[in-house]
C-alpha cells in the first residue's frame, strides 16, 4: 500500500473533450446563474451544436484542478442564503468507518486534507429538501440551473415538428424554472442535492426531462493511489455519467468517499447497508438499526446525495423467491433477507422508515428505493416477489412524500423484451409517477461479455417507455471488475441508449445532434462527424485504420464504397434533376442551393488533397 | 500480390467451438437425413444443451478440410433425384468477370482448382424452386432438414408455458416438414438453395422460424491469400452467421466468389449490379440489360443462393429523395438512380423483372428485393420515397410468386424506435408476409464506432415485431472496413439481438439456453457459464482478468461481491426457510433438494481449492 503520508498528485483526467469547448450560459432569467455546457464547433457555416455536459471543471482549460482542495462549492451561497441550515460539530470518524477493525490500521488512502469538521443540517423543525421548497412554491437556484441545462438546443429545434411516442409523458416545448418546480413538487422529478455536497451541478431525474444515466464505481481491493479512485468518477462523468454510485466495500471506504465527494460535479449515491455490514464484520445477523442509523449520519455529513435503501424487502416476501432460478441477486436485498430470516422479524429498514426520512430531509438526501427482489434471470422476470416489493415501494414513496423527501424507485434487472413495458406501467401506477431508475434490463442471459449490449437494448426501450435514469452495465458484468476501458464503453453505450429513448419520446431538441452528424456525413465533413459523436477518439481511430491520410479527412469519397459507388455524389445529381422538375418550390430550391455550395466547396478540398481516393471493399452496408 | 501459381494453404479457422461437440441428429422422419448441431455438455447431472449450428464441417474434428477441394455436396443427390435438372456447358469466364479490363491481367487470386464446367439448370419448362415444389405439395429433403434443425430443444422445452408477444406470427409448438412446406408455399418463408450450391446446409428465413442473421464480407483491396478471403466466411459462420453476402467489388471477384461458394455451408447472397458495374468500368450510364443479364447467369452458374435486386428504384420515386438529409445511401439504389436519370428512362430492372424471374426459377435463386431508397439517417426515416419503393416491392413480390420464385424484402436502415413498428406493419401488408430482411435499424446517428449497438437495439425490436433476418452491422460501420475482431463482435451482437427477439416472440425453445446459463451462474459453474455463452472465449478471458486462478472457476463466490455479499449463499438459506413454511409443496421441495445437493457439492469443491476467495469491489450491480 502507498505511504499514507505520500504527497497527493493531481493524476486525474483533464482537458477538453476533442473538438469541443466548455461554455457557461447565463440563465435567461437574468439571475446571474451560469450553466456549464459543451459546444461543438463545425466547419464552414454550420451552426455549432451545444450538448449536455456532465464533466464538470475537469474539461475546462480555465479551471485549476487540485483534488486535495476539491471543487469550488458552486451551491454554497444558495444554500446559506435560504437561512434554514446550521453548522454543527460533525460525527467523529472512527477506525471502523474505514473498515479497520483488526490490528492493522494502515489506511492505504490518506485522509482528505480539508475535511469539513462542521457540516450543515436543517435547523430544528426545518426541511431543506428541494421538494419542500417546490411544494411551498419556491423556485430555487437549483431549479433554475436545471431548467437552463435541460433547455439545451430547444431554440435550434424551434422549427421541428414534434414527433414521437412519449407513452403519457408531458415534455414541454420549453423547460421553465416553474415547470421544474412543479415536477419536483408533485414528485415526478428529483434534484439530488445534499447540502453538504455544494460542489455538485444541479441536475434533474424525471420522465419529462432528458433520460439520465448512472455509472457505478468501487474502491480497488488495494488502493495504491487516491487519484486513481477519484479518477474513476472523473473518467465516467467525462463520457457522460449524470450520477455516480460509490459501491465501495471493505477498506478505506469513508476516506475514499470523502475524496470522491469533494471532487465530484455530479450527485453521488451510495448503499449505506454495505458500510453498516462492514462495521459488524460482514455478519448480516449482527446489523442493528443503531449501527445503520449512525452510518446514515456519517454519509449524510459527507454529502452523499442519494441513498439506496432496500426497505421493500419484507419478511413475508422472502419465501416468494424460493422457487426462482437465481433467487435474490441484489446484494443489499440479500443482506436484508438474511437479517429477516435470522431474527424472524420484519426488516428494520421498513420498521424505521419514517425515522430514516427524518434524517433525509435534514440534509436533502433523496431516496433511491432499492429493488432487493429484482429478477436475476430471464426466467425470474416479473414474478410475484418482484411486484410484491414494488407495491411496497409505492407505499413507502407516499410516506416519504408526506415529509417532502425526494424519491426515485429502482427497477430490474433481467427482463425479456415483451415483459419490459409492464414494469414501467406498474411502477408508474404503484409509485405515483416517482422517477424510475433501472439496471438495464438485460433482454437475454446468453451473452456474458456483451451484457452492456444485452442490457442496452432493454435500457433503450424502458427509457422510451418512461424510465428517468438508466444504470449502466459494463462488458464485464457477471464476469469480473471493469477496467477504465470497460467503464467508458459502458457509459457510451448507455448514453446512446438514453439518447435513442429521448428521440423516440419526441424530445424537442434530441434530433438536432443526429441531424448535424448526418449532414456532416453526407457532406464528408469527417472531423465534424468525429466531433459530434459520443466518442470522437474511437470514431477517428476506426476511420484512420482504413484511411490514415490526413487529407482523407476531407476526402470527397468515403472509404467504404469508393468513387464508383458513391451514393452521395449521385444524390447531388438527383437534386439537380429534381430541381428542374420542381422549380419554384422554395424549400427545395433552398436546400438545393445549399447543397450545391457544399459540393463545390468539397470539390475544391478534393483537388487540394490531390484527388486521393481509396477504393475499398463493400463491407459498409448490405447493398 | 501473391504468385498466382502459389500452392493454396488450408489457412482457415477449424476446430470445435470451446466446450461443445458437433453432433448429427437423424431426422425423426427416419428418412436418413442427418442434421448438424452443436451440443454443449454441462457439469454434474445437468442435461446438455443443443444449439443451432451454422459453422459447417469446420468445427467438426472428424471432417477433413481442404478448401481447394471444397465441401462435400450435401444436397447433390437430393437435387439429382428430382430428375428435373440438366447439366450444360457453362458460360466461359472472361477477364472482365474478374475486373481485368486494363493491360494488367495479374489476378492475385488463383482460380479454384475444380471449377464445375457443366453447371445445372432446370430442364426446359421445369421450375426447380423450393416454392414450386411446396406449392405442388412436395416435401423436399431441404424442408425436412429445416424442420429438424428448427425443432432444436423443443422437447426440452415441452414443460414450458408458452409466453411471449408474437405480433401475429404463428409459431407452432413443433415444426413439422409439412409446416415448413406450407410456409414456403405461401411465401412466408424461403429456403435459399441454388442447385449449383449443393454444399449448403438447408436453412429457412421466415417469421415463424428462428430469427436469422446475415454477415457481409468483401474482398480485400489487395488479395494476397485466397485462404484469407475464404476464412472471412468461415469465421463469420463459426460465430453464427446464417447467411453471408459477398459484397466484393473490383478485382478477382469472380474467382473469389468461386472459392467462397465451394467452401460455404451457408447460403451466399450477392448484389449482381456491383459486378455488372465493374464490367462497364464503373460508369453507371453504360449499364445495359444485356450486361446485367449476363452477370446473373454467370453468378447463377456459380451457385449464388440469393440476389439483391433493386428493381423498386423507379424513375418517378427518385425526386422524392431530393429533400433528404442523406439522399440515397444504398449503393445499388444510387447506381440505378443514376442510370434512370442519365437515360431519363424507367429502371431496366423493373422493366425486365419477369425475365429476371425466369432465370431465378431455373436455378432456384431467391430474390432479396433491395431497398435502394432506404433512409440513411434518423431524419429521413419512414419518408415518402422509402414507402413508395416498399409498395413497389410488394407488387414485384406478387409477380415473382406468379412464377413460384422465392422472395424476401430488404428493409432499413436508420429509424428511431417509435417508427420501427410501422416499418414491419407496412412491409407485412404491402408484401403479403414475404420475409423481411433489415439492416439494423440504427436508432440514433450520434454514436459512430458503436453502430453495432445502435443498430442492435433496433434489430432486436424489429426482429421481435416479425423481421425474419437481421443484417449485421460492425463497430466500423460508417467509418472503415471491419477486421476479424469487428466481424466477430458484429455477429455476436446480432446473435444476441436475434435471440432476444425469439424470446420475446415466445419461441418455445429459446429460453432453454438462458435458463441453463442462469442456473449455472447461480450454482457457480463458471465453465458451464462460459460454454453456454455466445462467445465462450471472451467470457472466460474477462473472468480471468479478475480471477485468474484455475480453482476460481469452481469457487463458491464470484469475483464481484466476495463472500460477505454473496446473495446466492443467502438464497439457499431462503430456500431452507421457505421449505419449512411450505413443506409438502412438491415442486418446491424438489427444487430445494436439488439446490441442497448443488450447494453441498460446491462447498466440497470450495474446500478443494483451499477456500481461496477474492473480495472484490462492488462494481457488479447497482446494489
Amino acid at each position: 500500500m502507498a505511504d499514507i503520508n505520500s504527497p497527493v498528485e493531481i493524476g486525474v483526467t483533464t482537458g477538453p473533450i476533442r473538438g469541443s469547448r466548455k461554455v457557461h450560459v447565463g440563465a435567461r432569467t437574468g439571475s446571474g446563474i451560469r450553466v456549464a455546457m459543451r459546444e461543438i464547433d463545425l466547419e464552414g457555416n454550420e451552426p455549432s451544436v451545444r450538448v449536455y455536459d456532465t464533466s464538470g471543471p475537469y474539461t475546462d482549460p480555465a479551471a485549476r484542478i487540485d483534488i486535495s482542495a476539491g471543487l469550488a462549492p458552486l451551491r454554497r451561497d444558495w444554500i446559506m442564503a435560504r437561512g434554514d441550515v446550521e453548522a454543527y460539530d460533525g460525527r467523529e470518524v472512527r477506525p471502523e468507518d474505514n473498515g479497520q477493525l483488526g490490528p492493522d490500521r494502515s489506511g492505504g488512502v490518506p485522509q482528505f486534507p480539508n475535511v469539513v469538521k462542521r457540516p450543515l443540517r436543517a435547523r430544528a423543525g426545518m426541511n431543506v429538501s428541494q421538494m419542500h421548497y417546490a411544494r411551498r412554491g419556491i423556485i430555487t437556484p437549483e431549479m433554475e440551473y436545471v431548467a437552463e441545462r435541460e433547455n439545451l438546443g430547444r431554440e435550434l429545434a424551434a422549427d421541428y415538428l414534434r414527433d414521437g411516442e412519449s407513452w403519457g409523458a408531458e415534455i414541454p416545448d420549453v423547460i421553465t424554472p416553474e415547470f421544474v418546480r412543479s415536477e419536483v413538487a408533485r414528485g415526478r422529478a428529483i434534484i439530488p442535492s445534499n447540502i453538504n455536497h455544494p460542489e455538485s451541478e444541479p441536475m434533474a431525474i424525471g420522465r419529462n426531462f432528458l433520460v439520465k444515466i448512472n455509472a457505478n464505481i468501487g474502491n480497488s481491493a488495494v488502493a495504491s493511489d487516491v487519484a486513481q479512485e477519484v479518477d474513476k468518477m472523473v473518467w465516467a462523468t467525462r463520457w457522460g455519467a449524470d450520477t455516480i454510485m460509490d459501491l465501495s466495500t471493505g477498506r478505506n471506504i469513508h476516506d475514499t468517499r470523502e475524496w470522491i465527494l469533494r471532487n465530484s460535479p455530479v450527485p453521488i449515491g451510495t448503499v449505506p447497508i454495505y458500510q453498516a455490514l462492514e462495521k459488524v464484520g460482514g455478519i448480516a445477523e449482527e446489523l442493528t438499526w443503531e449501527i445503520f442509523r449512525d452510518t446514515l449520519i456519517e454519509q449524510a455529513e459527507q454529502g452523499v446525495d442519494y441513498f439506496t435503501i432496500h426497505a421493500g424487502v419484507r419478511l413475508p416476501y422472502i419465501p416468494l423467491t424460493a422457487k426462482r432460478v437465481t433467487g435474490i441477486v441484489s446484494r443489499g436485498g440479500s443482506i436484508m433477507a438474511k437479517w429477516c430470516l435470522a431474527h424472524h422479524k420484519e426488516s428494520f429498514l421498513y420498521e424505521h422508515f419514517d425515522e430514516i426520512t427524518e434524517i433525509m430531509k435534514a440534509y436533502d438526501i433523496a431516496y433511491s428505493l432499492g429493488d432487493g427482489l429484482r429478477p436475476g434471470s430471464i426466467r425470474d422476470a416479473n414474478d410475484e416477489a418482484q411486484f410484491a416489493e414494488l407495491y411496497t415501494l409505492g407505499e413507502l414513496t407516499k410516506r416519504a412524500w408526506e415529509q417532502d423527501v425526494q424519491v426515485m424507485i429502482e427497477g430490474p434487472g433481467h427482463v425479456p423484451m415483451h415483459k419490459i413495458k409492464q414494469n414501467m406501467e406498474k411502477q408508474l401506477q404503484a409509485c405515483g409517477e416517482a422517477p424510475f431508475y433501472t439496471l438495464g434490463p438485460l433482454v437475454t442471459d446468453i451473452a456474458p461479455g456483451y451484457d452492456h449490449i444485452t442490457s442496452g437494448i432493454g435500457a433503450a426501450q424502458i427509457g422510451w417507455y418512461g424510465t428517468a435514469m438508466l444504470c449502466y452495465v459494463t462488458p464485464k458484468e457477471h464476469l469480473g471488475l471493469p477496467d477504465r476501458d470497460d467503464v467508458k464503453v459502458g457509459v457510451v453505450t448507455y448514453k446512446l441508449a438514453a439518447h435513442a429513448a429521448d428521440l423516440a419520446k419526441g424530445h424537442p431538441a434530441a434530433q438536432v445532434r443526429d441531424d448535424a452528424l448526418s449532414k456532416a456525413r453526407f457532406e464528408f465533413r469527417w472531423r465534424d462527424q468525429f466531433n459530434l459523436s459520443l466518442d470522437p477518439e474511437t470514431a477517428e481511430q476506426y476511420h484512420d485504420q482504413t484511411l490514415p491520410a490526413e487529407g482523407a479527412k476531407s476526402a470527397h469519397f468515403c472509404s467504404m464504397c469508393g468513387p464508383k459507388f458513391c451514393s452521395m455524389k449521385i444524390t447531388q445529381e438527383v437534386r439537380d434533376f429534381a430541381a428542374k422538375q420542381n422549380a419554384g418550390i422554395e424549400t427545395f430550391v433552398a436546400s438545393e442551393a445549399e447543397a450545391e455550395a457544399g459540393m463545390a466547396e468539397m470539390s475544391e478540398k478534393f483537388r487540394e488533397v490531390g484527388n486521393q481516393l481509396y477504393v475499398g471493399a463493400g463491407d459498409r452496408e448490405h447493398d
